[in-house]
């Protein structure tokens, strides 16, 4: 407990933790101030995200590399997980795929621009290794194709056909797991010295903690973002109206940013302390994680939590920022060699998918 | 005949062969069973598909590189040209541009990714030439691009004019195949050198035939498989009734897999062998001549052979599948490194395709 | 004034200024001649826009780097701008756009491939520096995304909301000049080590004008510009008509040709001195400068001069055209070696977008 306590001293974003109490209060003494209720569960998200990556990382730390590895990789957005499920309960299908769409975006496109324009600000031009990057960006490029194929093969037929998507959703959701199990395999096993090179680098930044602690934070603070979850699914819709959000909005830019907001702490200050590789790997794993992990895990998990199962397709606008996103990885990622303005271009396409859906009327 | 015989004894997909004939007796007997007659079909297309492929290498390696080249050329898809022109006959225009939209796709995800996965699985990992796979995968992009004008630039416009179509997709036959012609200048005369090196491994690999032998059975199997060609037609829609496939489905995935065995069977040993540049090339270039040949030749003989004219108009989903081979052929060759899981995720997005397609609801 | 004449002795192409007075004589004389203004109007501004550019240059290499490459940068496109705004002030919305988008695909395309075949014509392979142009290629990209968000992100919602479009094009426009701000003070002054060799090499080829004289043409051709550009935008509807071209065309294939007449010049050149990266710096550049600067400008400029204001949708074809051209800057840019065929196959997209347009039914 002390060293929870040490860290909390040591980590100002933990302060932020004051506010999940807050959220709990209010909502006993004041269950209709919609928009405070939203404000306060997005601040008491930030910090209990950022103690279940270190939790993750500690557990991992102690158990070996391959099982270590295994949790890293798998609750490494647990957070866009918890978040997303509570919103599958209440049925919300429209904010659950805008947040899938979102963090794919919101990782690729913010993650890797800020990490490119911050490292850029300290060192002339930064170099990464090109040829892991390139492969990182082919293999989320593939990712996202296999998600989005509900959403454009069956394009310009006569008639949207339910029953199409929904199977075909059903079917894929199967693929994309598998392919995210040999993806561990070729990751943890037979090619492991790929990636070692980053997760040493990551592993030197923190103390680790205990196990007997990780685990409890771990399963704790798991459960205390279902419950703050809860009531952010529960008064989006009403805050939304109040500040003049749209549903794709929150989803697509809002959660993303409050559910990575632990992860891009680590790619900030990786790109500051001039290693690059640690920022790319973290922003395109990330993305290829909620590809192949998060996204099919929502669609099994709405046959047994949703009022209906949910489906992979998108709508156009989704997919055309998706497959603009996963470009550009390819292009940023290409040169291994980037400078602040590479960076500024970087969060400009960011900035103009997130004005786009500001605006938009609501549907 | 000897050295036949023996080619037969030594290889086992030649066995294949007494399927031909059963195609024949089983038309002449029972005319009526459809679905028996598409597999035997199929069945008996592989292995003249194979004969053919060898017979042009063996013509190939006695006429001198330049005739040879440009015979392996344009010889290299004559098994695809040929079912879809007993396609054009029979007027299943739908077929025929499944097919061509089908071998492209085909060509890329399933040949590329099955040759890095049988390489990956033997070799850690394996290289090949990225400067020229690059250059191969640039001409692709650029003639797939071409070739899909008529869909796209025409998006948009009150309605889809088909005089507009038809002219357009006239003119563009006509570039398409100047680009070849002069695609062929290049790879045979003035740069022959950027690929003489894939050329000689691929000539090790067999034992040639004799100039008489080769040729007449250049000739005698190009004219069995036009003639099992339209047994595999007749049957195919009655077939993929019974069967629950869609024109779609059998035009894009069965057509382009039993057209493409031989190639399909060179590349996968090439990536055995870890002659990855062998693999690449078949594969890359054998897509680019569908784009730049066999679509062309299509379009021109359907004012010959075809009740009406045909387009170079494709559904929006395949424009979507060609399109995003192209550019996975871009990320994958793009490193020049790879290994076996980027073959799974190379398959997996084929497989998606290939779902989606089986699902699609006939229109 | 002597070397204004000894300059138009030495460059056959200003020879056409003839074709300046004769616009203005025939529209005083047959002011109802549409077709033949609109020829000797296209014809007068070829050598115009040779005049801007070479002034441009003189007074940039008098004024120093930084004001000097800011004076460049910003008037590079000043022909394409000025035909725009004329075209702005007649309500043409349709031939603004087509004009922004197909000064893009032209200068990537026609620029970049007319270099690649001209050039591979005298060098039987060249080089350019890769890595240089990945990053403007990156660049161009991100610009262009950003350009296309209000005709992509909003696809697929119920109506297309025109006050929905005319905000986001607004807050657009004004991200995009940030942008382009940005941009200037990272290739003038932050990393202007990445840009010389480029320049260099371009101010070798003139010799340059005294101040007095540069800024006395460069004012007096903008003027010159003005006028003649009003005279083709009067004309240009009855002219396509007699010629049986569509607005789309001329927006899209003859303003860019007319208006970048003079850098293409340029281009061309440096591709046959075997100086690529010029050719590639241009061709790039110009295309760069265009969506980051031309279009947010003509937008801001629509609220003051024209009738209604003008948002940044395109058709999309044209959305098609404009992401199919940037990915083709990447191919083509990736390997940094080239030869004629590549060329030829950039040039054959260029010209099936051509095709496609001059069939294309008016709407």
């Amino acid at each position: 407990m002390g060293l929870l306590l040490k860290e909390i001293r040591r980590n100002p974003l933990l302060w932020l933790l004051a506010f999940v109490p807050a959220v709990f209060i209010v909502e006993h003494l004041k269950p209709e101030a919609g928009t405070l209720l939203f404000v306060l569960s997005v601040l008491g998200i930030v910090p209990l995200a950022a103690l279940l990556s270190q939790a993750t990382e500690s557990v991992a730390a102690k158990t070996g590399d391959s099982v270590g590895g295994l949790l890293n990789a798998t609750l490494g957005n647990l957070t866009e997980l918890v978040i997303a499920l509570s919103a599958l309960r209440a049925g919300q299908y429209m904010l659950v795929k805008a947040s899938i769409a979102g963090a794919i975006v919101t990782n690729i496109l913010f993650m890797l621009g800020a990490s490119f324009f911050v490292g850029g600000l300290k060192h002339h031009t930064q170099q990464f290794n090109a040829a892991s990057a390139r492969l990182q960006a082919g293999q989320l490029f593939l990712a996202t194709i296999a998600l989005l194929v509900p959403s454009t093969v069956g394009g310009g037929t006569a008639a949207p056909d339910a029953a199409f998507a929904q199977t075909l959703s059903l079917y894929l959701a199967i693929l994309l797991i598998t392919i995210y199990g040999l993806g561990l395999l070729f990751s943890l096993k037979t090619h492991r010295e790929f990636f070692t090179a980053a997760e040493q680098h990551g592993e030197e930044e923190h103390e680790t903690w205990p196990l007997g602690l990780a685990l409890g934070i771990l399963s704790g603070v798991t459960v205390l973002v279902a419950l703050v979850s809860e009531v952010f699914v529960a008064s989006v819709q009403e805050a939304a109206l109040a500040m003049g959000m749209t549903d794709a909005f929150v989803g697509f830019i809002v959660v993303p940013l409050v559910g990575g907001a632990a992860e891009m702490a680590s790619a900030f200050s990786g790109a500051r302390k001039n290693r690059l590789d640690l920022s790319v790997g973290i922003a395109l794993g990330s993305a290829t994680q909620i590809a192949l992990f998060v996204a099919p895990v929502l669609v099994l998990a709405s046959y047994v939590l949703g009022p209906s199962p949910m489906t992979l397709q998108f709508w156009p606008g989704a997919v055309a920022m998706i497959l603009l996103a996963t470009i550009t990885a390819s292009f940023v990622s290409n040169s291994g060699r980037t400078a602040w303005f590479v960076g500024v271009v970087t969060l400009a396409v960011y900035l103009t998918f997130a004005i786009a859906l500001y605006l938009l009327p609501p549907r």
